[in-house]
């Protein structure tokens, strides 16, 4: 087993897999009767937000719509990433931030702005409020990068 | 794009992903109150049965049990396949039957049987109720290749 990463590195890890192009996340929500579902979603990460794009009418959409939240993951059971986030906006592609479409599309790999039916899409921009990271059960401690929406001290 | 796959290929192509050993799925559950959990979990499956093992403790474990049921996705956005099950026993290590425990340990990376604090995990076994299968958009149409616990026939 590798030495345990320390905060710093693991925020760094989990930057960097935030940052990656042509990735996807694991999305897991749950609709008001308590059912849960999961899909993965291409992402794209500006530093402080994840945006996934889906059909209005998904139960993605309409769970995470309804919740205000959603619990995104990524990586394998031996290098995992997980992020409690809250949605801060929702935006048809008409009323989305042209900032918002434009990292969208350079991240992600595909323009939902650019389909025949761009309107049934909706932009979820959801705000990391918990981070873990881990590998080994040696990372199970001190898992918690971020906290409250706010980066761990690393120092 | 790569033609579309049959059904049956897609369902020999399920059945190898569960085949794997040592690989994980993302399980994603439900609490009551409708909040999302989803950890990457290992697992081993029996050809009718998924079986994943975690602290009886954890969300996962009461999120499972209280709901009877779980989602799990294997794969990448562009190679998907999603399970929706059910559960059909819970048991610990000193109640799981012994071909559990002995599936478990031969395809899983880990073995919760042999663990100091092994009773603290649970054996919680699913059974597929719906399995989806896709990689690209032309293999939307035909995704569901098990229906009420059936794979769908084939011919």
């Amino acid at each position: 087993m590798a030495p345990a990463r320390s905060t710093a590195q693991r925020i760094a890890d989990a930057r960097a897999i935030l940052e990656r192009r042509h990735a996807d996340a694991w999305v897991a929500s749950a609709s008001p009767e308590g059912s849960a579902h999961l899909v993965p979603l291409s992402f794209a990460w500006d530093g402080v937000d994840a945006t996934v794009v889906v059909k209005e009418s998904s139960p993605t959409a309409r769970n995470i719509v309804a919740a205000g939240r959603a619990r995104l993951g990524f990586g394998t059971t031996r290098d995992v990433v997980i992020v409690d986030a809250a949605l801060v906006s929702q935006a048809s592609v008409a009323d989305a931030a042209a900032a918002v479409i434009a990292g969208y599309a350079a991240q992600a790999d595909w323009d939902p702005s650019a389909l025949d039916d761009r309107d049934e899409y909706v932009y979820l921009v959801l705000r990391p409020q918990r981070i873990q990271v881990w590998r080994e059960s040696n990372e199970l401690a001190g898992r918690t990068v971020m906290r409250g929406g706010v980066w761990v001290d690393a120092r």
